[in-house]
């Protein structure tokens, strides 16, 4: 299966700094990779030529392609329980609201909010979610027939152990064995507050022995600090370090408060950090010192977080928060450029997910998760500088077209693998 | 000319508290007026009958019908600047890229750049909008054209002041005579920086003359505060109050470094304030101290800022944005709730504008300006809490049909009023 899109403007994020430049040109796509990009007739001619049985050609219309959108930190069944609790302290939103709500989810109702949370992603150019949560399972049959790219990490917490174990296992054997090819995973822990030191190790365990990475919620509240502190004399960063969890396979959510050895620390073992800012704001549980941990050389991503907290899926807005953000803690406007923003959330992502060789950037060799962006907008307008467009004034609905692992699964806006009427028609 | 809109789900703004109640039903407007809020057939009957000539009928679609928004700030020609210039200082955007740029604006440009800006309002829900900028004569023409409701500002500044002069006389003969029905206008000061004593006591003296009020940026910055506390020994706030230019008619725009005194004063003055939560951030210049504002009773309107340090003019991710802002910096998650950011994007900029007895919510007496939201979208689903959807999760593409004065403007995301495609086409 072939696919050559010409007529494009390419945001390759090849370069990813200041420099990167906006190339006209076209995109040959073979089965899953990216075979082709290039601004030269001859090149499209060979491509044409060498792929000609059955080769699909699409006219790209001066969109702007550029790689998809990587959310490096979601809980997507939890979109069923949007605007459900909003404008109330985290400790009284997961007691009373969120965990109650959750003991009654089926895998149906799993299925469904995965689906949900889905459909909003990939119709806002997102080609690849990390999710930690329950019943992982679930949610990974919703990937694959929605055709997004998921690392699944089934979520330890202490009083689910059980269906933790069940869960990891049924991923594992069910998509992590290349039976799904969009669908990956990791060993999740809820937190070091929540997950005891004897049911964290067995998350190393288990990670050591599949071969796969950790992700844990890490020093998300002021009161995770002062509990871990208490209960170990160690910051949270420093006491997942002290198991031996803080390695380069693994990814830190939040990571709001930290201190600077932290930052040296997470520097050093080569852990990546999911950056959520619009989820820490809504929460209040701080602003993650991401342009230090930039400078430090930490790897950071940018994630949405839940839906319930948030409460959209839109990867182009927390890019723009995300710079904001910075920029206002800081009191720098030259904080987290537009540019940085768009390597947290490609490039920075793929190496996030331990794929930064085969995701993240429009390349030959490369893995085929594109988007084409409509600029023919009234706030696209004018094009003057086409990135900081992308970055400080496009939007989810501006996303025309998406491709995941080559396969085309949004077209005109239109999602061709998850029927959304069904879904919306649900009450 | 009279409009029957039924089928719709209702947010009045009448109640602004969290309670506030959406409301199954339909709404009638004759010529500019609201004249019929009801869920009770007999009243959409007698409302057919009374105005059965001529009348045309809209079906809601069960849309989410709320009041227009409303923008207290912005600088709309400044569009054609977009991404000129991001993550820079404010004084080196100001002096080595605006003002440059601005020398060589022409009134074809003017008007080009405020029509490619009403057409971004207008399709994101902005049905008013406050402008203080120079040739604002040229900006009137383009919001007569276009349908908008504007608040022209021409704005005095020491090294165009007898442009200013030319603009206000201009701006005042041709439209706030009630020439256009949509247009009104203020007398704009740049600053307090800006400008010199002896020429904002010109302004004062031109608003009691023609009875307009005041807009003026206040304490934006650090530097600001400085450089009036050097020369004058007060806080920029009291050095307005001291010229007798903080009234109830006054719009003070940014408030970012403020006293506590500062923040009684306004509230004693009964001073609107207009909060513009993304240009704030972007320009590193510091987080308003908006919830206090509220607590000491100041009228607290939401504005974008111009295009060209936002960069864009969408009001729904400003409310957004506002809210996660102040949970962010105060640390709490209840601060500035979801309905209080409604409030600020309707009521409040309603009241910042001297308007808040004809615009920002709907009920029967009130001008038809509203906005009709389409929520069969995986983003705004469940409809658990409509008003939380709004300020945490819609978009600006969200926005179906936009109605000003009793004119429908935008209908099925498509501007009747404005030729987009021959701007978007301009390069």
């Amino acid at each position: 299966m072939s696919i050559l899109i010409e007529n494009l403007l390419i945001l390759t994020m090849s370069d990813g700094s200041d420099a990167e430049p906006v190339i006209a040109g076209s995109i040959g796509i073979v089965n899953d990779r990216i075979t082709m990009v290039s601004s030269e007739a001859a090149d499209v001619e060979s491509f044409r030529r060498e792929n000609a049985s059955g080769l699909r050609v699409l006219d790209g219309g001066k969109k702007l392609a550029m790689p998809g959108l990587i959310n490096t930190h979601n809980h997507a069944p939890m979109s069923l329980m949007r605007s459900a609790a909003d404008d109330i302290p985290l400790m009284d939103w997961l007691h009373n609201h969120i965990w109650p709500a959750e003991a009654k989810l089926t895998r149906e109702k799993i299925i469904l909010g995965a689906k949900l949370a889905m459909a909003e992603m990939l119709l806002g150019g997102t080609t690849t979610f990390v999710d930690l949560y329950w019943m992982e399972e679930a949610v990974g049959q919703a990937a694959c027939e929605a055709g997004i790219r998921a690392v699944l990490s089934p979520a330890m917490i202490d009083f689910k152990k059980e269906d933790f174990e069940r869960d990891f296992e049924a991923v594992f054997s069910r998509y992590a064995a290349g039976k799904c090819d969009t669908v990956s995973m990791m060993a999740g822990a809820h937190s070091p507050y929540s997950v005891s030191r004897e049911n964290l190790l067995r998350v190393k365990e288990l990670s050591k022995q599949y071969g796969v990475g950790i992700n844990i919620h890490l020093s998300e509240t002021a009161d995770e600090v002062q509990i871990i502190r208490k209960s170990h004399n160690m910051t949270p960063v420093e006491y997942i370090d002290s198991l031996g969890m803080l390695t380069a396979n693994t990814l830190a959510v939040h990571c709001i408060h930290l201190t600077y050895s932290d930052i040296e620390l997470l520097a050093r073992r080569g852990t990546s950090v999911s950056h959520n800012p619009q989820s820490n704001m809504k929460l209040g549980n701080g602003i993650a010192p991401v342009s230090k941990l930039i400078a430090a050389g930490v790897n950071v991503g940018l994630g949405t977080d839940g839906p319930a907290s948030n409460n959209d899926l839109d990867m182009i807005e927390e890019m723009r928060t995300a710079t904001l953000l910075q920029k206002a803690v800081t009191g720098n406007p030259l904080a987290l450029p537009a540019w940085q923003a768009l390597r947290m959330a490609t490039v920075c992502g793929a190496k996030a997910i331990g794929k930064g060789d085969s995701l993240g950037r429009i390349e030959r060799g490369m893995t085929a998760d594109i988007i084409l962006i409509e600029t023919q907008k009234a706030h696209l307008y004018p094009r003057t500088n086409m990135a900081n467009n992308l970055v400080y004034a496009a939007k989810a609905a501006d996303v025309d077209t998406v491709i995941v692992n080559g396969r085309v699964v949004v077209e005109g806006r239109r999602l061709l693998t998850i029927d959304l009427d069904e879904i919306l028609s649900g009450g």
